[in-house]
């Protein structure tokens, strides 16, 4: 004796209503503000590398702008940020920008994708201002400096999360029902190489290069300037390390059913980093014969990042090889910033820009069909090495593009015009003393001073 | 056809047995724990934040004490401190005080709440107890403090709770079924500005106050004092900033079925941040025509305190508006500390007390229908700017009445008696020498001195 | 009316693909990644703990050992560690080693344990390699260093966990169905004193010795050396402190149905610290008559070893007592190495080893029968002082034995060989003035050296 339809039915409501959505639902919120509590942890590891990798007489104003971009951040995403990256109703979706609602979280915000998507996708957004504040540390003025995060986490970052992560966006993986992403794969950028890390670079690099060098860096008497705490830096990159494992694994958005592509990704982004890490001690070790701790960790956050967009489609192997070469990009970059007498304080171009692009590149080689299935449902498409099709490749070399095109073409004039108006850099008297005496009150060490010279 | 009540009953009792309730609970317990962890990280915030704002000679002492109250606080919030807050019977609990059973943890405490809201209200009280030690910094004594500690987690702190946050007490807006709360409301302090903020707040305050400032601190000569390390301040700040993810997200006690609002809570807490950060670095630019990285520090210390009440019940926009007012209200506050010659080495007061008393009147005013009843089940009462109606406001004008009464009531005899002891404060030759020399076997940093002296 | 037995079944059906068991292995992975999260901040902690326990002068090459042996770590235990420890079928697992499938996450990984064990597995191998680190400081070679690490994450460590956590090991508690562990018990070692503490405490006690101990520590004119930042020292204390709330109740492996055991583990995790801390400040206050900030430090980190094995087991009073055991078996090993004149530099044989026998111990003694049962499911055997059965302590004390035995015979040969060689210790020109400015290209605080020389 079977039942019948009727009963099936009154069964299935049943059990639908006996708390499992609700359990699913909770899980699934934990997992996103978790991650989110993590990524947003990156904010304090970005601060201590910033800080540690900088002169001790810069200390205080680069703190300050670790500080102000998570806040401004905060603000410019609730303002504009994220209607104009998720906010698109499907009457009036376009493919360039959202915009049709969650402006200031109103407006029949609730209900919607849920106020911890907000709190997730903020996270990334202050992530990607932040990647700015240690490439014109030392001589950007405090002014243009909350005009830039302004920009980039109200516009520029949004926008580009639009085109490759909403579902109406021209490059997404992500379409509706319906409808077939571009070369019936779309931009496979799972955490963000191409929408976090090469925006937040590219506008690192236009930056440092408008804003021209610090003083004595280049020229006839120029040298590499060493930053004041190597403490700070090495944990700030833990941190940051840390945060990565909300980063990649988060951007699953949930963990009921995903479970196992999160798992996946927490093991991909760690062989990545160590791969990443060491290859870059040996590589400098070549160039330097120096075992050079700034290096290492800089080679750990170019593992991380080149990882970023293939670590839910590619197998263990590959995240070594994509962390190893990630390396050997970050220093390729790094050396062709110097070549060009652009002055990053902090290498943070060539550990987001230059890596991320090659990131960016990383699943349309490695990515096997299996996890194409598991983390995108995409039975048809996978890396050239599975399957010899070139179409990922296509999609992904076209965002690298446009992605760069995107900021150069915003951030340029940007920067420019704040330089021609004279409010982009402090003056030269100001620099050469340092900023923290002159426009923060005095040294961010101004105790210690005191103590170690009594002490002396 | 379709099923009789008997079948239905049976399929009921499957559908319970099947897991889902366990599944939930794990759910809901690690939601807690994670939660805790996070308020507990706060530990480590306050220790850098404390250190980092005063001078390097006392280094050594105020991180003692930061480990000490962590410590201290284990002990007495699982001796007496648990019990007096929620140990009570249906059958004999009074509005006071608990203490029918948990103490020690024992006599049947597996199977009631469970271990793991000891746990997070554990954290909680360690919180409450490491606010006053930047306040007293620099001059009071370990024995004193250890002293302090004791009874804050032990008595002061868990009275409180049990009037605000159990069932039994007589301000709780959590009645048992059949109880009215108090003008069908009660108190409105979701995550603890009144319980955990301006309890600890107060209590430094008053200890600061008794204590008497630092020597050259006020006087013909006085003169502000400045800490000794910035970076580890903004270190404490974002760590702080993290914690606050648990503490206010997690002031739920479940994610299923909460979920919704510890998302929105993820939400407030971050803009009222935000909120506060920028407008006290504005604000004492105005004041100083400084970029002061302590005071944006203490901004978004003062915009996390305020919403730290209204976090689950406000709309976004006001979340930002609470924040900005709390930079005002901290900034008073501070301005009023130095005008009465309290010297509170970290602005404690200012931030815990003053931020915490606006934050514990913002719900009376900013309290949205929707959200009363999504938070507290509440649709009888809003805010006064919803509702018209001043039943909320009278309630929290109360609370904030009742526990800096109760504070001031309890520690001010404490601290005088210790003071009358002659046992509050290190001699004055120990102070002006620097405490970690004398009590600690020497300065904080002994090798880096030798380091930087070989170099200099 | 009831429901035949068909139709209970097709019921059942129903509700086992309801999504129930996606939800549950979601949480379950959930739970995992966060922990294993927990444990890899962990790596800052010890970062942080040894860089400020050091001269400032070798603070960049413990820097660099400690990100070294978290990368060399994660490939090692990637290539063969993860294989040799879990990596055996039923059909050809032997009681030693693992190594039928896992090499490299390779062959048939995916459906099996899960990416998320791996992930949690890595961060505890990574845990027991930076103990060494510490002990080894300021003049051992970082080419000696990551030979060690490799050896011990690929190989030495896993061994251990094969024996005691794999089902097939010959101490484990875990055996298959139908197969009872030895004594009914087997080693009850929760979260690993004697798989991680012992193991990783043992090789920094061996690697000290056999290395010898820095310039000027011993002899005739030999005295202590004093770290450099104890700001870093107590920061580290705290991330260790919040990572064990990972390393602790994550080792039940799993939340749903495991939230009380997870939540208990919690509470005797805390107040073990708390005991620990305190009663090591207070003994060294006898000793020293200073109140000594790194002894506090070290103590709370002896409370948290030892409770490591019994967390889930015991009840708080007796966490309390073993905490506080602790401290004066971590105190008693670090007075006999310096008796026996072994120069561990941050006193991590003592606290892992010393006190991590200690804790394997203690379950033996305290484990409580209800326990026993919720986080064993073992209804036989507990603790000595509840039973007066000696099953339990027959087991840990082999258990101890073995372990150290193990240590001592792979780990004396591979140090002693290294010596031999010429190739473990850097020379003594090197060590005087300091690894950094030689190996590592200059001070760890190049900048602030320049600085505070301007300002003094």
């Amino acid at each position: 004796m079977v039942l019948s339809d009727d009963e099936l039915a009154q069964i299935t409501a049943l059990i639908s209503n006996s708390g499992d959505d609700a359990v699913a639902s909770g899980a699934d919120v934990h997992w996103l503000l978790y991650c989110g509590v993590l990524v947003f942890l990156m904010q304090a590891g970005f601060a201590m590398l910033c800080a540690g990798s900088i002169r001790a007489k810069n200390a205080q104003n680069i703190l300050l702008k670790n500080l102000m971009d998570a806040c401004v951040g905060a603000l410019w995403f609730w303002a504009t940020g994220y209607a104009f990256a998720y906010g698109s109703d499907s009457s009036s979706s376009n493919w360039f920008i959202g915009g049709n609602k969650y402006f200031f979280l109103a407006n029949g915000y609730e209900g919607a994708n849920g106020f911890h998507d907000w709190f997730f996708q903020f996270a990334f957004a202050a992530t990607a201002a932040t990647i700015v504040s240690g490439a014109v540390a030392e001589r950007c003025s405090m002014g243009a400096y909350a005009g830039y995060s302004a920009v980039l986490t109200g516009f520029v970052y949004p926008v580009v999360v639009h085109w490759i992560w909403s579902s109406d966006g021209f490059l997404t993986a992500f379409t509706p029902e319906g409808k077939t992403p571009w070369l019936k794969v779309g931009v496979v950028d799972f955490a963000g190489c191409g929408v976090v890390h090469m925006v937040g670079g590219a506008a690192a690099g236009i930056g440092a290069a408008i804003l021209g060098p610090r003083i004595g860096r280049f020229g006839p008497n120029g040298r590499p300037i060493n930053g004041h705490s190597m403490p700070l830096v090495v944990l700030g990159t833990f941190l940051l390390w840390v945060g990565w494992y909300g980063f990649n694994p988060g951007s699953t958005l949930c963990i009921v059913g995903c479970d196992a592509v999160a798992a996946k990704v927490a093991v991909t982004t760690t062989l990545a980093a160590a791969a990443g890490g060491l290859t870059n001690l040996f590589l400098h070790y070549q160039l330097s014969h120096v075992y050079d701790v700034a290096e290492m960790c800089n080679g750990v956050l170019a593992g991380l990042v080149s990882i970023t967009s293939a670590c839910a489609v590619v197998e263990p192997w590959a995240a070594v090889v994509i962390g190893l070469i990630g390396a050997f990009v970050y220093t390729g970059g790094s050396l062709l910033l110097v070549k060009l007498e652009i002055d990053d304080a902090v290498n943070a171009a060539p550990v987001h820009y230059f890596a991320g692009a090659w990131g960016l590149l990383a699943p349309a080689l490695f990515a096997r069909p299996y996890n194409m299935r598991a983390a995108y449902g995409n039975a048809d498409r996978a890396g050239l090495f599975y399957t010899g099709d070139g179409s990922m490749l296509a999609c992904q070399v076209v965002a690298l593009l446009v992605v760069t095109a995107w900021v150069a073409a915003t951030m340029t004039p940007f920067f420019y015009v704040m330089k021609v108006l004279g409010i982009f850099r402090v003056p030269q008297a100001v620099e050469e003393l340092g900023l923290d005496d002159l426009k923060h009150g005095g040294s961010a060490y101004e105790g210690l001073a005191d103590k170690l010279a009594a002490k002396a």
